[in-house]
């Protein structure tokens, strides 16, 4: 008899494993290339239900979702986007301030639909299961909402571009939101011409992807590996192409 | 002739956009349901990949992966986790500190690896591209890491349980992660017997999963609608079973 409790499919088939990893390896922060389609609330629906469905501490939930369609407030965004961005300018060295003001970094006006993921911390009452020793536990559950809907956006064939250059009062003022909620995520949401390769700040030479296997450790912090002495590092070196899934 | 700086998919096949959704929504917070099977390092490196390729603030990858298996260093870290959980039990009231005592929330010692995911702040230098007015986008990067790595595992049939129950100075001294670098998330790691269909919060009675309607709000904050309204509320209440992809 089947148990109810259970989930009856405990393995994925390698295509479902592959769907997956094709869309981690293929999302990207979209800026440049957003179309002004209208996107299905069908679409929609589905991208914000995979989102509510991200772990949260305690069950708390603490996230909410303020869709945005209108001008008047995205404008009112973009202009919070402009005095951050300005100041941040002037933060980075000469040569790399010039690159800096070349980079397309937002797309509120342009992107149909703009989404602000938020992070409620009195939700559920001041005492949290799994909150009592680490209080921004509450704070990443808002954050594992914001990657679960970029990784289904994707999926969906929707970019999505992360505005996080704005200061958080500037956002609440916009959107009316409450001194005590967190504005986690500014995200614009759109169909696009295309998805870059590569995240847009490697390809500008700005850094480089790091090497897996140089940022872990084992059971002690510095306690780095090389491939003749861990089977793990050497399997990593050998699936250094492995996420080129679109080659 | 073919844009080698463009992906050349850009659409998902529904098979393939099921399989996200089926991994979203299957993926559950493993206390107590790990087997000690090993994991192929074959595994473990698609795992870490996946994380690895998270987004990230100014593309700095802050992220570090320290590796436990060893007894002795799990031992500390499931110490660490009694004072701070003996800690929490006494915060909550009488009838909900009885449920709290009942429930099982780690898998430390069963599990046969547990990974802590870190946040470096300093990686790339003070001055990090879209980190410059929300200062905490770098320990979000490090989250989304996290969320990657659970969705991977349980895509490879791995249970994850994302042990929050722990003060950070415990997790520093057990792994000697210096003060500086903040450990996001200690995550346990192993093969399952199986998989809850829904959160143990949740069965548990101790919450609900909230109506995603609830949550939605339209350019402002507060500013809700309802079916007779919004199409996409009115969708968002059709779906409501959308998740239940294990019946």
């Amino acid at each position: 008899m089947e148990n109810q409790e259970h989930q009856n499919d405990i393995f994925f088939s390698d295509e479902e494993r592959q769907a997956l990893y094709k869309t981690i390896f293929s999302r990207r922060d979209v800026r440049g290339q957003f179309k002004p389609d209208p996107i299905p609330d069908a679409v929609l629906s589905r991208v914000l239900y995979a989102s509510h469905h991200a772990p949260s501490v305690g069950f708390m939930q603490p996230w909410n979702y303020v869709v945005v369609k209108s001008n008047e407030v995205k404008q009112k965004v973009h202009s919070g986007f402009r005095k951050a961005h300005e100041e941040a300018a002037n933060m980075f060295d000469s040569e790399k301030s010039k690159i800096y003001r070349t980079l397309k970094l937002e797309g509120i006006i342009e992107s149909p639909i703009n989404i602000c993921i938020t992070c409620d911390r009195t939700r559920t009452g001041p005492v949290v299961i799994g909150r009592t020793a680490i209080d921004t536990m509450d704070l990443y559950s808002s954050v594992c909402a914001v990657q679960n809907f970029w990784l289904a956006a994707r999926a969906e064939g929707l970019g999505v571009g992360w505005v996080s250059i704005i200061n958080e009062e500037a956002l609440q003022e916009a959107l009316a939101i409450p001194k005590e909620i967190v504005p986690i995520a500014y995200l614009c949401l759109g169909y696009v011409s295309h998805f870059h390769n590569k995240p847009e700040l490697e390809s500008a030479g700005w850094l480089d992807r790091m090497p897996l296997e140089d940022l872990i450790y084992f059971d002690q912090w510095k306690n780095s590996k090389t491939s003749e002495t861990s089977p793990l590092i050497s399997q990593i070196k050998e699936d250094s192409d492995f996420p080129k899934i679109n080659g």
